[in-house]
C-alpha cells in the first residue's frame, strides 16, 4: 500500500530522510515544505520530493505520515498549527528534533484526544554544511536513530516508522524521551558547553597572555571544535534541556573541586588515578569499538612532508575503501606529524599495512 | 669546531632531536644513556649515538652540551647530580620538559657559582608513540621550541644552542619560564584536566544512564582524546605547575556558574552570544592559521564515498604540497562527508579548485 508523506523542512536532515524514503519506497509520494525557496527547487530537481509548498498548512490533510525536519522552536510551533488543522485519521506524526522531552510533551498536550500518533525522533547524524543541496541518502548511514514514545505511541506505531524509514540504514533505539535528554545533555550538550567556555577562557587569557594566542596545538584544537557549531542551534537545545544540563554543569564542578584539591594537596597518586581511570573509561565506551557509532580501522605512516607522498600512499591503496585520511601535521603533544588512514574494515586495514611496508621503507603503525 | 653532545634520554624526544643534530652537524658527537636497553640498542642501530650508557654519570665529563630528555622528575634528579659531577667549564645544559619554572628554578639553585650554562627547553611535538624506534628527524618540524632563559644563560647560550638545534627546523621563541608555564597551563594542561573530568563524569553517568556508553559521538570523541594520553607525564606536570592550573580551574568555574545562570534564567540571547563568541575567538587562534601569519588555506570537496575517489583528486593535484587532507566521515552534528584538503598558499588553493572544477562536475567549496 503506498503512501504519502509530508516532511516539512528540506535542508539536510529532511531531505536526507526525502532520499532514504524514497529508496525503499520508490512508490510512495512525498511532498515537502521549505520557507526558502532554493532548498525546494533543489529537491525538486533532485527528485526527493513530488511536490513542494511554502505554505506549511497545504499539504498536511493529505499526509499519512508528517515529518518535522525543522528547528525545534519551528516544531514546537507546527506542532500547535497541526493540532488545529484537519489531518487524516491516525495520522502519524514525528520530528527530528536534538532534544526530545519539550517535544514529547508539547505532542502529548496539543495532540491528546485526536486521532493522531506522534513519536519522537532523533537521527544522530548532522553536517556543518546545511541545505537540500547537502542532502546524502547515506547521511545517516550506522547512526543512531532515537525513537521516543509517547503516550500517543503503540508498537504498531513505531514498526510502521521503521518500515517507512528503512532506506535510511540506521540503528534505531527506543528511549524515553527525558532519558534521551539526560543522555545527550551529557555527551553532547554539556560538552558544547564546556568547549565554548574553554574558548572564551582562552579568549580572555590572551589578553594578559598574548602567546596563549599561539601555543594552543592539537589537545585544544580537539576539545575546542565544537566551539565553531551554529550557534543558533546550540541556543536552542539549552533552552529545551535545561535541567539535565544545569545538573551536569552543578556535578561537574565538584569534580573540578576534587582533582584541585588533589592538585593543591600534590597527591599525585591520586591525580594518577584520576588520568588513568580517564584513560580506561575512554576505551570502554563505543567511541572506540569496531560496529560502534564511529568504527575505526587506523593505520599510521611516517611518511615525509613531500610533495606526492599521499599520492603515492593512494596509489599502493589503489582500490582499498578509505574513511578517513589525514595528515598530522602541527606542533602536538599526543600525535606524531604522520599520515594517519582510516579504513572501513580490519582486513583492508592489515592488508595496507603490509602492502605500504613492502613497497616503501617508511614506518607503519597500528594503533 | 665539533662537539660533543650527551643526551639523556634515547625515546622519542631525545632521539629525534639527536637525529636532528645529526642532520645538520654530522662531525659533533653524540653519547646517549638510556635506562632500558632497548632504546640503547635502537639509537645505536639507527645511528642516532655514537656511544651509549647506562651510567647517567659515564659521559657527563665529556660534554660540551647535555640535554636531559627525560621524565620532570628524573630531570630534577640529574640536575642535582650534575651538580656533584666534574663537567666541562661553561657546559651548556638544558632539558625537554613540559614544565619551566620548576626546571629553571632547580638550574639557578643547584648550578649556582658554577661555570654551568643553562636555558630551559620544551620543544612542543611529541607522540602517543615512545622508544627511541619511533625517533624521527621530522618530529619537529615548524614545531614551536620555546627557550626559557635562567640566570645562569647569556645571548650566547641561546645562539649557540639555536645553531646545535637547527637541524631540527624548529620555529625557536623566547619565553620567561613563569609565562611559559601559564599559557601551557591554559592551552594545555587544564584542558587535559577538563577532558579528564568529562571521561570520569560520563563514566559514572552510565552506572544510571547505559545509553551513555553508546550515544557519546564526534564532539564527546574530539573533546575527550586526550583523556588517553600517558597518566604518568600529566601527573608530574600538574605536578610542577600547580598555581597556574589551580587558577583556571577557579575561573572556569566562574564561567560555569555564569553560564548556568544564563540557562536558568533563559537568556537565549546571552546564550547566543556565548556561543558566538567561543566560535569567534576560535576563529583568531593561531590553530587556525599557518605559521602564526598566514592562513590554513582549506578547500572542500564534495566527492562521492566511492574507492579511488580520493586518488582521483590526489591524482588532479600532483605537484602541489598538501599540508593536510581529511574525509569529514561519520555521523556527527557539525561536519559534513566531504574531502578536506588543506594547502600552504593560497595561490595552492585556487589553482587546485580551478583544477578540480574543471576534471569534476564536484561542488568545490573555500571555506
Amino acid at each position: 500500500m503506498t503512501k504519502t508523506v509530508y516532511i516539512a523542512g528540506l535542508g539536510l536532515i529532511g531531505g536526507s530522510i526525502a532520499l532514504g524514503i524514497k529508496r525503499d519506497h520508490p512508490d510512495y509520494q512525498i511532498l515537502g515544505y521549505n520557507r526558502g525557496e532554493k532548498s525546494r527547487r533543489v529537491a525538486m530537481e533532485r527528485g526527493m520530493v513530488d511536490e513542494v509548498t511554502d505554505d506549511f498548512a497545504a499539504f498536511v490533510s493529505q499526509a499519512d505520515v508528517i515529518i518535522l525536519a525543522v528547528p525545534i522552536k519551528q516544531t514546537l510551533d507546527f506542532m500547535e498549527q497541526l493540532a488545529q488543522l484537519p489531518l487524516k485519521p491516525d495520522v502519524l506524526i514525528t520530528d527530528a528534533g536534538s532534544t526530545k522531552l519539550a517535544i514529547v510533551e508539547k505532542a502529548e498536550e496539543v495532540f491528546a484526544n485526536k486521532a493522531i500518533r506522534f513519536v519522537g525522533s532523533h537521527p544522530m547524524a548532522g553536517s556543518h554544511k546545511s541545505g537540500a543541496h547537502a542532502a546524502d541518502v547515506n547521511l545517516f548511514e550506522n547512526a543512531y536513530y532515537i525513537l521516543t514514545p509517547s503516550r500517543l505511541t503503540n508498537s504498531e506505531t513505531i514498526s510502521e516508522l521503521e518500515d517507512l524509514l528503512s532506506g535510511l540504514h540506521v540503528r534505531f533505539t527506543q528511549m524515553d524521551a527525558a532519558e534521551h535528554d539526560q543522555v545527550t545533555g551529557q555527551v553532547s550538550h554539556f560538552p558544547h558547553v564546556l568547549a565554548s567556555s574553554l574558548m572564551l577562557q582562552a579568549g580572555d587569557y590572551r589578553d594578559s597572555h598574548a602567546m596563549t594566542q599561539h601555543l594552543a596545538a592539537g589537545g585544544f584544537r580537539d576539545m575546542t571544535r565544537i566551539a565553531e557549531s551554529e550557534p543558533g542551534m546550540w541556543t536552542s537545545i539549552l533552552a529545551t534541556n535545561k535541567e539535565p544540563i544545569l545538573e551536569r554543569i552543578s556535578d561537574f564542578k565538584k569534580r573540578l573541586d576534587q582533582i584541585a584539591d588533589l592538585i593543591a594537596t600534590n597527591n599525585q597518586e591520586a591525580i594518577w588515578d584520576f588520568f588513568d581511570q580517564g584513560r580506561q573509561i575512554r576505551k570502554e565506551m563505543e567511541i572506540h569499538k569496531r560496529g560502534g557509532v564511529d568504527s575505526f580501522f587506523d593505520l599510521y605512516v611516517n611518511i615525509p612532508d613531500e610533495e606526492d607522498e599521499i599520492l603515492k600512499i593512494m596509489e599502493l591503496l589503489r582500490g582499498t575503501s578509505l574513511m578517513n585520511l589525514r595528515i598530522n601535521e602541527e606542533n602536538r603533544e599526543d600525535i606524531h606529524g604522520i599520515l594517519q588512514i582510516t579504513f572501513k574494515t580490519q582486513a583492508d586495514q592489515l592488508r595496507s599495512k603490509e602492502i605500504i611496508e613492502k613497497a616503501t621503507d617508511y614506518q607503519v603503525f597500528i594503533d
